[in-house]
């Protein structure tokens, strides 16, 4: 058996507690109608036959959707089973996976169970792109973008200077990137080194669903489709997620509010002595500097309210809360300004 | 990138398609309509949260059924995954894994993307255990039990004796155990080193669904849990599971039926001159031996029936089966008797 100290996912609380939660970047809107529509519709088809291996209606629906050619798409069981695919893939045992930090925690929980080498390379204070990433002598190299958890950007232009200089793959995950100004795509025509992962989890609300899309050259994705199980996406799970491509709308609109209550949220926090960092994701990372923030979300969390703290170097000093609806984000800054004046 | 040839599934036709598909183990029945009822709730309730990464209500409900303790109980995304996670988190790269031939050949893929040894031991004539098996020096050991593809079984005491000979973990897939008349589940408690995988796929007519359990001692489970997807399983698919074991008489009527037609189907084939060995899954292993039966898999495909051709040493003069319905079987006896005359 392998030691590897498993990937930690922010705490979901069993059924019928009330909670406020913002403590794991789920979207506080319904999907569209229209996934409950096409699921509820399979339903009364059949479960009994295998799903199609290869989602070809999804990957089509994605294939117009995005503006990329079907056999440049992969999907997954989320994007973590992407980024799992992509370091079985492509990187050798002992090679090197370069990324920089803090980001996503899965990165090293997949290197180390790989028994590859992570190379981390710390963000400067102002969260830009540390040049020493392109110098890694690295198989694979992931950038979170926006980050995870600081909710900051890379400009596209500089990700391209990236692709060109890194050694081998570059992984642009797009998780939270409905939520930015901008995104990856259009580089994947130029660079077949570099791979756009998105999910249905964030933005689609879709997280109970698991649906990950991998955009990249045809041959980047013909080595994934080889390590992926044949049936890793089940059939209802193909036809919500091809329904919810299909109806931007409703996803453009939830984007809008949750946009419009980080606004509110980040000049709120900034007025009670945090520092936010620009966000363009569904979260935003407030810190107080050098003081810890332990228990200030456990004072949170024994008023029903989760957000999430990290007790790694770094990070003890913040509190990385996802953007809810306007009420609930109202509920959290009462709470906070509460325990913070020691009540 | 890795070079390894990927598993190839039975083919999927496209929907529309009229065709009688006896060629990838699907049940021809419907599932319990709790399933279908238990999801549709889930529908109305909230697909933007993640799924609960322990499966708890599914596990406990399982740990009911089949009388083992929760924490010997992992969840997978299907069996494929469990075998997947085995492979990873026993077996160190270079290490070997023995198994029967011919088997499930997922097995040598899993083995080979790993960069693992496969030790492949031939299967006697008879479909006996082959004694060799106990003493390759394995980190792990897989044993189809009934066996695909000829639907052969060990007896249970011979799994015991194998579990103690083995120098590793020995995994049991019981994928279509169901189908047979007993099990391994009551090996658990005295070998720590034996793990039972399940499916509801088969006997539980849920392969749309993608659902697997293993079942062993807790540390191994631990092992397994370390290196899975932390939302391995969605939340529609954990409350359908957990209906769908809930509903063990829908199961065992549709189990009944296969098996009725199961009797017919192998004494047709025998008729017809094929040899059959004594089948306790779900589908049969029918031998010309020495006449290629790759045309009569074609004639039958043509005719819209699809059934399993392995174009590999050993099983080319060999089709594989899947019980359908009454009717299904009889269309099948009906087109392999004109194809077998010529017609």
């Amino acid at each position: 058996m392998r030691a590897t100290p498993p990937y930690v996912p922010g705490e979901q609380p069993k059924a019928g507690a009330q909670v406020i939660k913002l403590n794991t970047n789920e979207n506080p809107y319904p999907p569209s109608p229209r996934v409950l529509d096409a699921m509820g519709r399979g339903l009364a088809e059949t479960l009994r036959l295998y799903p199609d291996p290869d989602a070809t209606a999804l990957r089509r629906r994605a294939a117009s959707v995005y503006g990329v050619p079907v056999d440049s798409i992969l999907v997954g069981n989320g994007s973590d089973e992407l980024l799992s695919l992509l370091v079985r893939a492509v990187v050798d045992p002992g090679g090197a996976v370069a990324y920089p930090v803090p980001t996503y925690s899965l990165y090293r929980t997949l290197v180390d169970l790989h028994e590859a080498r992570a190379v981390e390379v710390p963000f400067p204070g102002d969260w830009r792109l540390p040049p020493a990433l392109a110098e890694v002598e690295a198989s694979l190299t992931f950038l979170c973008n926006p980050n995870a958890p600081s909710g900051t950007v890379v400009p596209i232009a500089q990700i391209a200077e990236l692709a060109r200089r890194v050694h081998g793959v570059l992984v642009v995950d797009e998780a939270y990137v409905d939520f930015a100004a901008d995104h990856a795509l259009r580089l994947l025509p130029d660079y077949p080194n570099v791979v756009v992962l998105r999910t249905l989890s964030k933005s689609f609300s879709l997280a109970g669903l698991r649906v990950g899309l991998a955009f990249a050259h045809p041959d980047l994705i013909d080595g994934l489709r080889t390590v992926k199980d044949s049936y890793n996406v089940n059939r209802l799970t193909q036809l919500g997620a091809e329904a919810a491509l299909g109806d931007l709308p409703v996803m453009e609109r939830n984007v809008e509010r949750i946009r419009a209550t980080r606004t509110v949220l980040i000049a709120e926090l900034e007025q009670l002595g945090f520092t936010v960092p620009p966000s363009e994701a569904n979260f935003v990372l407030a810190r107080r500097a050098g003081r810890s923030m332990a228990p200030v979300a456990g004072a949170l969390a024994a008023r029903g309210i989760l957000v999430r703290h990290f007790a790694v170097p770094g990070l003890d000093d913040a509190l990385r809360i996802t953007v809810g609806t306007d009420e609930e984000i109202a509920a959290f800054l009462a709470a906070l300004r509460a325990v913070l004046a020691g009540g």
